[in-house]
């Protein structure tokens, strides 16, 4: 538990299933005179038409807008790179993501880079980007990284083999939609992996050794909402009520990671992410129960808090939480062989030592790990 | 409980005992060059030595600043529209108010006419100033309204006898420090009427009609850490861990009262502020147990959650919060006699069919109130 903490937010978040369109109410009180913006959308929000209803508000209020929906999942800094040369050739008055989490992250890229002089390899690092961007919508379309409301866009740099998180105060936006409709029709295994990456942005949160009574709020309540939700939506994806607390959970795991940071899950999953291509949400929870069984005796006493307060146990016991975090990647069928995206034994020592560097979010962890410990929990996802 | 809501709060909040010094670690990071600030400071802080602290840290980090501290309680448009008049003589690039409600509220006047045309009378209402002001800190010395994260701010108007509640995106403060270190010296009787304002801000936006599960969450921290913490606060003003928990569950109020509004509490305050005096926080403190009584048969099941979730209740029943409510009233010594303001029977008609005409928090209230109810409720504070 940290004294010093800050927590930072989007400016104003819109909720409520159908809300999309409220934001032809909204737009007008972005800073500036916004008349034609860019819209940065994920191809299934395209395909459901909710990328329609979007421009159709934006117009009923004057807005012209242009559609972009070439973000590939787990996007690299080169993609970055050449879509900024290309957004930067037309001018735009606010930038509009709806999609998942990469749709999100460059979208903050985007939206710096339409006013920074700066390279995209000068933004890499924390605080390094040197002016606000144009205005930015988030609106996101899966329940799970909250990145609609947190100053963090990560990149993938393929020479290194790496992901990287970019953390930047102008990456918070000025408006979020949280609209559960846009979730409705996400296929299990999104819903398995991006609900549990929610899940374990606010685990995390909770156990960080930068966690503060306000990151414990928010990830209390976030996992009370996932751990309540996301077999429903799981097994049955219409359920508007199950969809719309998976979506507030997800924003609250956001708001939870940005106000304590997370920790050795992230650090790990950042590697398989960078060298395998193993997806953001997918590499968190497979690593989550392997990872949170070695800091079991570090954080025993949060874990019975969090067995009291959630129905995660029945019994008010931490180890119960360990039990249903296993049960819950079971039944959600969470991938846990690493082989199948090529990973080999011999990767191992290389990963680790890797992961051990990402210092930024090891350090957050309640345990210490040592690069044996390390290789220890990735052999574990080697079946 | 409604389904679409809106969030807003400050961009950003650092707190911990003795926070205020980290400003010159921060205050470069507002928008601009900041390198001539305007402090508008309560008294007290002047007394005690905190403005000295802050305006080292100022100039340590290159900043100059100039030191305001004629504000007074529950501050008048006459006051704010002269104090502007002087103030914008000189060029500030950012203004800072380290004080109670009252010091915040003008503030956020200060800020804004700093950069706006219009008149402090045109900027009345809702969403009514057309554009930001200089960036704004505010670092609160009470816990009690929670002005730090509103967007809010309440003036007098004297002619006609009222308090107005101004509402604008841009009264938000670009930071936040809340720093329990100042709220040591408060008086009892501050601390017990700033205190149950506080609890009153998170039980209305509780069971507002626009409660929504964010604000919720808010109110519900917020009740749980004032009600364990205010009467060790009043007893024992020192405890350092109790002021705390204090100053978090006033912000957590501002929060929830930000994202639901508040209720009858509230506009019959503003009745008995205006044209008698009474503070803010007292009115709203001697108001809450007979408007709580009013509301009982249409909140219990929100009452019986509180019961549930809070230390208000050892059975769990809805009734114990209210006798909770009463008793704490009595033990922090909430004044009950309008009399003592100079309030008479004869001006309680005029009273009660002005404050059925706040209708902005009216609207808000769980059960309706006829004029000859709130006539009712104010003849119960005549002893």
């Amino acid at each position: 538990m940290t004294n010093f903490y800050q927590f930072r937010s989007a400016d104003r978040i819109f909720t409520g299933v159908r809300a999309l369109k409220t934001i032809k109410d909204n737009i007008h009180q972005l800073p500036g005179d916004i008349k034609n913006v860019l819209i940065i959308a994920q191809p299934s929000m395209l395909k459901f038409g909710y990328v329609d209803t979007l421009q159709e508000a934006l117009s009923s209020a004057g807005v012209t807008s242009t559609v972009r929906s070439d973000v590939t999942p787990e996007p690299t800094i080169h993609y970055v790179e050449e879509a900024v040369e290309e957004i930067n050739q037309d001018q735009y008055d606010a930038m509009i993501g709806i999609g998942g989490g990469s749709v999100l992250d460059v979208t903050k890229f985007f939206a710096v880079c339409h006013t920074n002089e700066q390279s995209v390899r000068d933004m890499m690092g924390i605080e390094q980007i040197q002016k606000p961007g144009v205005p930015m919508v988030l609106i996101p379309s899966t329940s799970g990284t909250g990145s609609e409301v947190t100053p963090n866009s990560i990149l993938t740099l393929p020479a290194e083999e790496l992901k990287v998180g970019v953390v930047s105060q102008y990456f918070l936006p000025q408006q979020v939609y949280l609209d559960a409709s846009l979730t409705l029709e996400l296929p299990k295994s999104i819903t398995a992996a991006t609900g549990m990456d929610a899940f374990t942005h606010s685990l995390e949160s909770y156990i960080s050794n930068k966690a503060n009574p306000l990151s414990d709020m928010f990830a209390m309540e976030s996992m009370k909402l996932i751990s309540d939700n996301i077999l429903e939506a799981y097994h049955n994806g219409k359920n508007e009520t199950a969809r719309e607390n998976m979506l507030l959970g997800s924003m609250l795991g956001g708001m939870a990671l940005s106000a304590a940071g997370t920790a050795a899950v992230h650090a790990m999953a950042y590697l398989i992410g960078g060298s395998f291509g193993v997806t953001h949400g997918v590499a968190n929870s497979m690593l989550l129960p392997h990872v949170m069984e070695f800091n079991y005796d570090s954080v025993e006493e949060r874990l019975e808090t969090i067995a009291q307060e959630t129905s995660l146990s029945k019994s008010g016991n931490a180890s119960d939480v360990l039990e249903s975090i296993r049960s819950l990647t079971a039944e959600l069928e969470i991938p846990q062989d690493l082989s199948a995206y090529g990973v080999k034994e011999e990767d191992v020592p290389d990963l680790a030592v890797a992961a051990s560097n990402v210092k930024r979010l090891m350090d957050n962890n309640p345990k210490q790990m040592s690069v044996e410990e390390i290789e220890m929990i990735y052999r574990r996802l080697l079946l």
